[in-house]
């Protein structure tokens, strides 16, 4: 017997599904777009060597292709990588381009929470070069515009750090160059393991004790708000850090300008990928279980690796999780226009000439393709599939040369000449 | 040094090819939307055992995923088969369902033709009990629909067969029922392979020279319109051939009601896949090298299969080959709003807060992030992009309080004050 699942991880999405799905991504494409991004489109799958070495412990969940000779291929595991690619293979330095589109990890799936094994982002990233700040600052606004036309019934908050920042906390918490990438990869898990989980994987990792119990001090410990946190940074003695600090700086007086608020310092965010340089970003709805939503930052190096020197292209980007987004969205209604009824007798060539009628008019627009129905089984099923007519014709409205129209709303009838059925029909279509 | 192309028969598109082939899809999706077309999404991979036995001697183009453990996958082939599985998995018996996704298959790859290894396919699918050929010629309908929409400088053609008709007439040429699919699968050769390859191939599959013949006078000589064929086959003695014939004698009925002209018989028309069982149906565009542009018939057996007999549900359907259509489309010109510039002094602020004014009011609006670029280059960047307008902030601006805006198609400039810009855009941009 076949096995008629999908498989692990993956859904199919019914009619409902998909139209709430295609909605959030057509709120989020008008932002794009309003901000100048120019969609692109790249393969589903990547040859593997561009996907390996960035994505940190992560990179175990890339899904390969079997090697059935020729090239050696991997599902894409996110955008950011493929546009970087795109960006190197095209020797393009400048651009705004918005990608929306399926990406794939063998993680542990969890329906509830929207994380599934092939799920929708849709990125948007700026590239080239800009004053401090500049593009980082419209990337929060598009954020907060974004969350914002979502209309959902929870606060939402804007987190950001910058891993300038946080390499430099972990430089004076004597963390050792080579172990701070893989000690973020473990403070991205704050929230998710305990912090004596964390303690203890940090010493794992081979962190001492003196570091584990300043990385405790100095960056999971909560700071109230951004202004207090920079107060307090501005105390500790690293140069890095306090470039990264005037910088910050100057993005809440870029913020002030765009009116964005929301926006927050938490020095324990840190985002698990290998590739970000500058600031992060993480959006998170409160009072909800999906966790974050919405991640991004800044990654100058990734073209410059790619490309292995010789194209240096700064960006900063975004990716709206739209799958996690769904699993907080009512699921939309659906709606048609014109049941074609049939009257006594079948008279299928002259329902089909009606049906013809009104597909040109752009109606959405159906009729039954089986044998006869009765008049009140048609009623039925026309107002449970939500449509907003019937309109009837039979032997009787042939000989008389009239169509009955029925208003599914109000369940009103009328007869009208057949000649005037689209002045009659249009203005109830605008 | 990393190999940065793509994988072998992938493409990027970039902004205008992306927006062309989006155009392409909303102009199909908007027929299968007013026929009642609900849109569904199935996973990128399916289950392998889904999708074994569906696709005679095409099976070994199949994208398998590694074994890493868990579900053995296979990249979708098309999205027949996930639709067959989606109706059975939700033991479905009644649907109008459209699916616009993309589909992997590893083929010989040429890019002129459209022909790629990753492609986008639009499918539409009446499932359901239905009298003869009623949805069928509904689909023919809206085939017809779908060319005319895409206005192309080419004439089309719909050419259709029966799968009955082919196997009745393969009966009197004495091709065993054993060797039937795979004669189909040479005569789906026809026009690819010269007619002494194809008898070569016939030969080679086991068949008789009496077969081959007869195949040759049968089914593959061309014989003007659908009437000739008709009054042709009229005459051969079949009784599931007489009944086709029928069958086919209402589809062209139906069709004069649809008015819908372009559809011949074919009777060298076979399709490779395996699993229809009547109607055949492949369009085409005469003078261009790219195959047929939408192919498609009826399926009454597939979910009885792969249900193993739990779930009967015949189908009718097909699938436009977006990709292949894009190959004939001009591209589309890629259009902004506004230009943002700045006169004298930099004014980042000042921009940002006219930014935001005209994000809210919609328009695709963009100003430069880097360095003072002086005016005659920012008119030029703006001119080049198809911005319609650049408005301009500076010291002298700001202390006047107006803008300064140039009409990019006239380079009209007129000064406004600022608290007028709303209602000096708003008729501007309607």
């Amino acid at each position: 017997m076949v096995n008629l699942k999908t498989p692990k991880g993956t859904v199919d999405l019914n009619a409902q599904q998909t139209i709430t799905m295609d909605e959030i991504a057509k709120r989020v494409e008008r932002v794009y777009k309003i901000h100048g991004g120019l969609p692109i489109t790249t393969p589903t799958f990547e040859l593997r060597e561009i996907l390996t070495n960035k994505y940190g412990d992560d990179s175990k969940l890339i899904y390969n292709l079997e090697d059935q000779g020729g090239d050696i291929c991997s599902l894409r595991y996110d955008l950011t990588v493929p546009f970087s690619r795109y960006l190197c293979t095209n020797r393009i330095q400048k651009m705004r381009r918005y990608q929306i589109a399926n990406v794939f990890r063998r993680d542990n799936p969890s329906f509830k929470t929207g994380r599934l094994r092939e799920f929708i982002q849709a990125d948007f990233d700026i590239c080239g070069t800009n004053l401090p700040m500049v593009n980082d600052a419209e990337i929060l606004k598009m954020i907060y515009d974004i969350l914002a036309s979502f209309k959902l019934p929870y606060p939402f908050r804007i987190k950001i750090n910058d891993r300038r920042i946080l390499n430099s906390l972990l430089g004076l918490c004597q963390v050792p160059p080579e172990l701070q990438q893989s000690t973020c990869s473990t403070i991205d898990k704050f929230g998710k393991l305990t912090l004596q989980e964390m303690n203890n994987e940090f010493i794992m990792k081979g962190l001492s004790e003196y570091s584990v119990e300043n990385i405790n001090e100095l960056i999971l410990k909560k700071r109230g708000n951004s202004q207090e946190t920079i107060q307090f940074l501005r105390k500790l003695e690293s140069e890095e850090l306090q470039l990264a600090l005037c910088e910050m700086s100057t993005l809440f007086s870029y913020l002030d300008a765009y009116d964005v608020s929301n926006v927050e310092i938490d020095l324990s965010l840190a985002r698990g990928l290998d590739y970000y340089t500058g600031l992060i970003i993480e959006a998170t709805y409160d009072g909800v279980d999906v966790g974050s939503v919405i991640g991004g930052g800044r990654y100058d190096d990734l073209c410059k690796g790619l490309s292995e020197g010789s194209l240096k292209v700064p960006c900063v980007g975004f990716s709206v999780g739209v799958t996690r987004v769904f699993s907080l969205f009512q699921l939309e209604t659906i709606r048609f226009d014109v049941f074609v009824g049939s009257g006594f007798g079948l008279n299928l060539e002259d329902r089909m000439k009606l049906l013809k009628i009104l597909w040109k008019l752009g109606l959405k627009t159906e009729t039954f393709s089986g044998k006869r129905v009765n008049y009140a089984d048609q009623i039925e099923y026309a107002k449970k599939n939500n449509f907003k007519l019937a309109i009837f014709t039979g032997d009787n409205e042939i000989k008389n040369n009239v169509y009955v129209i029925v208003d599914l709303q109000t369940m009103q009838k009328v007869e009208i000449e057949r000649e005037g059925l689209e002045s009659y029909l249009l203005p109830l279509f605008k």
